[in-house]
Formats: structure tokens, sequence, C-alpha cells
């Protein structure tokens, strides 16, 4: 298969797509991004590096983080995480109050918001020292030292997260937040705040099509069973309410990001990464996910 | 991979489980079938065909039978068939008329009741003569002209169905149903009522791990871009309100049925279907969950 | 009191409304109202009968009826009528199926929708030829023989009425319906067909002014108490979700319908119909809920 | 009227009563209250003053408060007020926060939680010494300088107020909240956290049965047309989703709290406020409901 020139396919063939979208612009960091970037970078298991464009301009992962960090969570604490984070899709917008309250403050799943405000919790009960411990994972799966928070983004976030703030209140009243919300929120919004590029996203993603095993190593980070489930989980809930056209569309598992990124999995072969800033009308980026949708079509690769 | 073997290790490993669920007893044919049932069939693409238990008994497929009516459709009206019921999971229980209110009369998906009698009334304008042309193409599938329907389950299913009732003319006054709602619903009803046996349930499903061909034919039914969309479907929309949990658990798209079958199929290797008619709790086999999740801890097969 | 210089006042002071919302189209015979009509009559327990435009004309009094229907099934029954709906605002538009389904087919109160196909239900067990005696009821509380159906107009409503089947199929699959679904529907259907004109329907409230006794008899139709909590059903239900709006703004008891017409109760006073075909956003007579604000201005008369 | 008489009857009549319901235990003030206490107090416009029992113990008002708190803004700033909070009833729990999303972060009305913390946000910009000048307004309606919060009652509400902050929260995404949360909730807190007896609560409560007048004063705190819509608000949102039930069976404008005070008004005539700390399970105090529908029918005053 040659990657090289898929990538360069799919990046002349999704040019016309490059000004449509809307910017994230609820902080100003966001907001302050080159609408026209562009990049995608994929690696496969046996050591092939493929990339095109913008691929080494560190750009903000945001929700991407939640796959990361329910992954390590859950390679800590085993099946008992899912007494207080379901797997089913949520079927509504990612941070929709209404379907938490029904469902007595047990989120859908751990790829919505209120889902990683949990899981941030149980990893502030998990880690000694959360904040440095997790950027040490972060790096360890993209074998790169270099990745790290953003301050600042963390700082906007939390101006502007009153909907987070007021998820996780929701979530403390129903006793599924352990410890102090401001505590939470700090973190969660700190880890939201972790700054990639495509290169180390799809890196970083790699041991989901390795069985959990990092590349080039023989250490095992999670479990083949954990990491088919991770898989399914990136596969149903990975994409708000948008997941099942994902799905449809491009049959890989995957995560997408207000910031404009997207990490997908083809098991046993690749990881990916693609970049564009601009978003669709659910909140994914509109020019990233039409080039995954070629992806699979140029490579024949799908899970189904 | 000894299929044979590992049918009858998962019946020997499931024996526990045979007394758990209750039956469905909302229509007295389905009231009356021996809870103690238990059937499965695999069938490979290389023509092997691996059975244990009650595998040559006909059940009512029930809602499995979703799964061939939006194939037919697709297949024949192609993409354009979208505009009219969508492809992401429900998240809420599959009879809720809630999400359709909200949503102004298009259903969340096809393999929901809602999304079914859509199907069903797109075929009535698809077909000169609905009912013959639609059970020709489910025994072209199963490769098998004795499939019939049970016309004494679709009455059953009629003089209860009230809620489908409900469903079809809140459709019916979003402007998404076309013809009259009796017309549509006696359709529904019928094409909810075919019996097959596990054998003819697998043997059906193959096209979808077989790119859209029939086995052992050069016929495609379907593309293969479709047959990986409607795997996809399947995946995310399969289990009502646990398809997460099955994609979690089980990593291979299907469909269940309230009769207590379930087929599933592993793209590219082979397709599956089980019967046990004690549900759990969401409605799905709870014996058949626990013998496919199984299947695929032992042969190592799932989509992640 | 000065009731017909009033009533000239606040024709002329609401002149301006008269263009202003919108005819209700979804049958023909509503239709093709002249949108311009525009009358009000106003009649006291002591016998004062106080009129201004056309308050002849028979109209649709539509949604009017199901106060009258209520209060004939309330009147029969007494307080085990609550056992099948409630006496609670909904808080949602009139014909929402969503709070039916939370609320497992207990309608929230007998003035929308739901809670009227219920009490359709209701008096078809109550009444041995329910057509009859229904229409007999209505024509004792007017004191006029001469109010009939139009069975146009409830052939109208059934040809386009899905939703109103919607909510019957589902009040049934809750067991909330007891005869056979299309029987209720017709019946409903009917009622709601009944044309009064504003003087009729002045007469017919009447009761619920003067203590559940017919004016100028010795006859209760309902005791004191029924009287009064019919009352508040209409303080608090009568305006679909525009009754916290029309309790704060006009303060009296009251019911409108989608045929432009408004009923409505000063106890120990008078009862007062008004008409004007134009409806605004919510459902109810832009013209008329204007002329009711300005009665109760005008007399100074509210039950606050 | 020998209303003495009557307080006694209805203490009898209603002793049965005594034991039943649930305390509010959520905070240990709250928790702490002798479950046995029944004190009612009637005060009528000529200056009449009746009483039975604990009439001059003080409790914790609570969501009493709420009226009070509406009324003192409503009076300042006109009916530019309901741009910001709608005056329709809720229709479902008090402090659910589904139809707070739904309808984008505009409360229903002032009396439930929602609606309560953005009267309270709109207070703090009115005043200047927002906590000295609202303990001033209720002193002045009560006409009893000895009425203050109860700090540790604030703090116990602050420490366990999840729910609530989530709600500010919410209000805030949606741009309703306009001061900083934390001191949206303070102020909001300390309202609730009142402390009144039975006489003083009716006696505060005499200006809505009074036009809006101090009872022997010339003073008006409120416009006539105001107080009628205060009162018409208490009618159709007064006892959050059993405000139908109360209005059917008491038909009279009132507040309950979760203190087990309700106070209620009977316009030009008296106000009354009864307290029993054991609640029914919509969150009404179990008793003050039965003594004040025993009230009306024995009066034979209501609205309607």
């Amino acid at each position: 298969m040659n990657y090289q020139q898929i990538l360069e396919e799919i990046a002349a063939e999704t040019a016309d797509e490059a000004g449509r979208g809307q910017l994230a612009t609820y902080i100003p960091e966001l907001a302050k991004v080159p609408p026209d970037r562009f990049g995608i970078h994929l690696a496969t298991l046996d050591g092939g590096q493929f990339a095109f464009g913008d691929a080494e301009i560190p750009f903000s992962i945001q929700s991407i983080v939640k796959v990361l960090a329910v992954a390590m969570a859950y390679g800590k604490l085993g099946e008992r995480l899912w007494q207080r984070v379901g797997v089913e899709p949520s079927g509504t917008a990612f941070n929709s109050l209404v379907q938490l309250e029904y469902e007595k403050g047990i989120p859908r799943n751990p790829l919505i918001n209120a889902g990683a405000i949990v899981i941030a919790d149980v990893l502030l009960d998990l880690l000694d020292d959360p904040e440095t411990e997790f950027i040490a994972f972060v790096r360890k799966m993209a074998a790169d030292e270099t990745i790290s928070y953003n301050l600042q983004v963390a700082e906007g976030e939390k101006a502007t997260g009153f909907r987070n703030a007021a998820m996780a209140n929701l979530l403390k009243s129903f006793g599924n937040i352990r410890n102090d919300v401001n505590r939470v929120l700090d973190f969660y919004f700190l880890s939201c705040s972790i700054e990639m590029s495509c290169r180390q996203l799809a890196q970083s993603f790699l041991p989901f099509a390795n069985h959990g095993q990092l590349p080039g190593t023989t250490e095992k980070v999670f479990t083949i069973s954990q990491t088919k489930r991770l898989n399914a989980l990136m596969q149903t809930c990975g994409f708000y309410d948008e997941a099942g056209e994902f799905t449809f569309k491009v049959g890989l598992p995957g995560k997408s990001g207000v910031g404009g990124g997207i990490a997908a999995v083809c098991p046993k072969q690749f990881a990916v990464a693609v970049w564009s800033p601009l978003l669709n009308p659910k909140g994914n980026s509109h020019r990233g996910m039409k080039a995954l949708e070629l992806l699979t079509t140029k490579t024949g690769f799908s899970v189904f």
C-alpha cells in the first residue's frame, strides 16, 4: 500500500473543503488558530511514518484526550470502572445534561464530557500526582517527551466552562464525583489542554492498533481484551451524535476534538491523525472527516 | 479454527444460563415457545457449516428481519434512503416515541421500530407485490425456498401492536409515511413474522460477511460500500440500548430479535446465528449474548 | 357595572389586533372561516345578556368542549375519574406525546388532547347512547336545543388526525383506553365538532360561575366542590402552555379552542365567550386573549 | 366567620396526619427539627389575628422566600423582569435541569429553584447592599424587625447544594446570570435561610391579599395589577408539580417550603401560614396541605 501517495491524493481531493466550517471560538487560544491549517500523519505497526502538510505543528487535542484518559483509568482499575460510567452511545449532543439527569448521574460513556469528568475524578483517586503522572502516560503512549499542557488554554476553558461546571455539580449531586468539584474541573480542563502534532497523536494511538502493546517494545499498556473494548468505545461513542455517521462512512474507531483534530485506528494496520480546525455543525473537523472517509475508500481498510 | 468444538464448548459453558431471563409473552405464539431451546449455527465463507442444538428448528426472527428489510431497500434505492431515516444509534429504549417527536419524525436508524416502519413504507413504494417480493428476497439471501411468513404471529402482533400503531401515526403526522397507516403496519407486522432456523438465518447473513456477494455465486446483492455500511449500522444500532455493550463485549456487527434470536457477522470470515428464547431486561436473548461473547473470546475474531 | 359599554370599548380598543395571527388551516372547514370575525357575549348570573359583533354566529368550539366533556364525566363518576387523568398543568405543547410516555399513559389533565381522549373513553363506558346523550348535556348547559355536531368538521379532523391517533394508540398501549381506539377517536372528533355562538357558549359556562346550578332553575349539575375544582382545572390547564400567561394577565378560569373561541368564568358574577379566528403562536385566539385581558382590567374582576 | 374555632377544628381533624411524611434531612439544621411541630396563624385584612399550636416558633421558610424575592424584584423592575424568567407552570420536579436546557436558560417561573436563582441575580444588580436591603424588605412586609437570616442554614445549603450549583452554572452558560456564580448562589442560599414564625409569615403575605398595600398603612408595596399577577403566579406555580393538585383541592394562591411551611392568600380576606415539618413525596408539608384543604372547605372561601 503506497500510503504516502494516498495521503497526497487525499490532501488534493479535499482541498475544496478547506474553507468550509466554523472555528471554535469560545476560548481565545482556539479562536486565533489559522483556519487553513491541514495536516495528516499515518503511522503503521511496522514503523512506517507517512505525513502531509502541517503534521508537525502542535495543536490543542481537546476531547481526543478522553481516549487516553479512559485508557489509563481502565488499565489501572479494570472492569470496576464501568460501575461509574457506561459504554453506550449517547444519542444526543455532547454536552447535554438531560440524559445525565434521567440516568441518575451515570454518564452514557467516557467519551462525552460528563463521562470524561467522571474519569478525571477516578484518576484523581488513582494517582499520587495526577498532573505529572497523566502527562507522563501520554508521553509514553506517543514515545515523545516533549508533549505538554497549555496552561493558557486550560485557563480559558475554566473561564468559560460553565456548562462543564454545571455537569460536574450535577454529577456530584448524584454522588458520582468524589473529589472537590473545582479540583476535578481543574484537572479535566488541564488534560484537555494538551497539545500534540499529528505525528505525536498518530503515534500515541498506535497501541490501540497493536493489541495494547507499545510499538517496537514488548511492553503491554493494556490487555488485548481491553484494547478491543477501547476501540469498540471509540467506534460507538467517538463522534458525539455523529458517531453513527462516522462509523457508517469511515468504519474505523476514532475520536475527534474541538481543536479540529481526529485520531483513528485501523486494528493490526495503522493509526492516523488528521488536523483541520474548521468544524462542521456537529463539532467535528469538516475536512478531517472527509479525509478519513477518503482514506478508507482508497485503502479499502475498514473494520467492516 | 475448530468451529465445531468451539460451538460445543460454548453450549457447555453457557448451560448454566439456560433458565435465566424472561420469555416474550405479548403474543400467544411467542409465549408458548419452549423456553429451554438453544441452537447455534455458524456458516463460513468457504462453505463450512457448524451447528449445535436446536439449529434446525424455525423460530420467529422478529426484529432481525429489519436488517434484511433495510438491506433490500438500500440495495434498490441507494443513498436517497437516508433522507427518511438516520444512521445514528438511538440511545434509548427500542420503542420510544420521545426521540421521534423531538426529531420531527425522522427515526434515528432503520433498526429501531420507528425506522423499520419507515422502511416498510419505502418497500411498499418500491415493490409491485411487496409481500411476495420481500419473502423471495429473504429466501434468496438464505438460499432456501422453504422460508415463509407466519400469519398467526402477524395477526397477534397487530392485535397488540398499539405502540407501533402510535409510532406509525406519529410518523404519518410528520409526513414520513406515504402509504395508508394500516397498510404499512400490516406489511411491517407480516415481515416480522418470518420464521427461520439458526441455519437459515446464518446463511442469510453470509452475504454481509462476503462484500455483498451471495456465497458460491458471482451475484452481488449489494456493493462493497453498501455492505460495509450495513455492517456499520448493525454495529452501532443492532441491539437497542445495549448496542454499546454488545460492541464492547462481542465486537461484531449483529442484530437481535424478541423471539430470542441473534444473527452476527464476522467480515470475511463467517456469519453466525444463535437462538435461546429467554430475554434479558434489555430485550435481547440472555444466553445468546453470552454465547456470542464466548465466540469472539474463543476465536479471537472481532472487528477490533 | 355597565357591561355593554365595556364590551364596546373592548371591541374598539382591540380593533387594531384584528388582522394579527394565523387561521387554523389543517381542516378545510376551519380554513374557510372569514378571519375578521369578532364576537363577544357576556351573561351574568342575574340574567343580564350583553353582546357585541358576531356573537350570534355559530363557530367550531373545538377544544372548549373538553371542559363540558370532563364536567359531564366528573359529575357522573366523581373522584374516581382522577385515577385515569391528572389535574396538573402540562408545561408543554398541547399535543406532546413525550410527557405521556414518561408518565406511563396517565395524561397530565383532561384539557389537553391526551386527557380529553381518555375522557371520551370514559364517557363511552358511562353512556348508553354517547353521541345523543352528550349533545343533550351540552344543550342543557346552554339552555338551547339547536346546538349540534358538524359532521363535516368531524370527518376533516379524522382525515388529518394522525397525531391524535398516535396518542390514542399510545394510551391504549398503556391500558388507559378501554374501548376500540377508532371508536374513541370517532367520538372525540365528533365532540370537538360542536358549533356554538358566543351567546350559547357563554350561557353554557354560566353554571361554572353559579356553583354548578343551572341559572334560573334549582337544578344542580355539579356540586359546589366539583364546580370549584373544574374552575381550578381551567385556571391551571385551560390554555396549553400559555395557561400561566393567561392566569397572569387575565386571572379568570377559561378554555380556548383552535376555532378561535375562548370561554371564561368569573365565579359568582358572569361567564363570557369571545370569538376571533386568528390564533397566536401558542394556538389561542390572538384578539380574544387581548379582549379578555381588557375585560378584567376594566371590570376589576379577577379571581385574584 | 369564627376563624379561631375553625383553626382549632383543623388542628383536631388533622391530628391523625401528624406522623406521616418525611423530614427534609439534606442539611443538619432541617434534620433536627422536632417532626411533630404544628402551627397555624391566620391574619385578616381588618387586623384579626388567629393562631393555634406552634405559631410563634420561627422555622426555616426556605422556598417560601421566593415569593418575597420575586415580589421585591417585580416591584422595582416592572414588566421587564419577565424577559429573564417565565410565568408558566413547570410541570416537572422542582429542581429539574431538563426543562432549563430545552428552554435555553429561561426558567419557567420564578418560584422554581432555577427561576429564583435568576431573581437572586436580578436583585444583586438592583440593590446596593443586597443582604441588608432584602432582609429589610422582608421585615417591612411582616411588620417585624426581629426577622433574620440563619447563617448556619445558609452554610449547610451551600455545602450540599450541588444541584443548585449545576443550575446556576447552566444558567450562566446560557447568559442568564450576570454576576459571579458563587456570589449569586451565596445570596440565594442566604435568602432561603430566613426564619419566620407562622405569625410573621402570615403577616408578610397580607399585602398580597390587600391589593399590594401594607395593612394598617397607606403604603402600597406593589400596584393592584402586580399583586394580582403575583397571586396568579403562586396559584399556577407555587407547589412544584403539585400546583394543580393544590389549586384543585385548596383553590388559594400559596407557596410551600421544604422546611414544612406553607403560606397562602385569600384575596380581600386573609393570609394564612401553616407549619408542619413532615413532607409528602412531592416535597410539600403533608399535614399543612390537609390543613389548608380543610380551611377552604370550612370557610367556603376559595378564589373559584
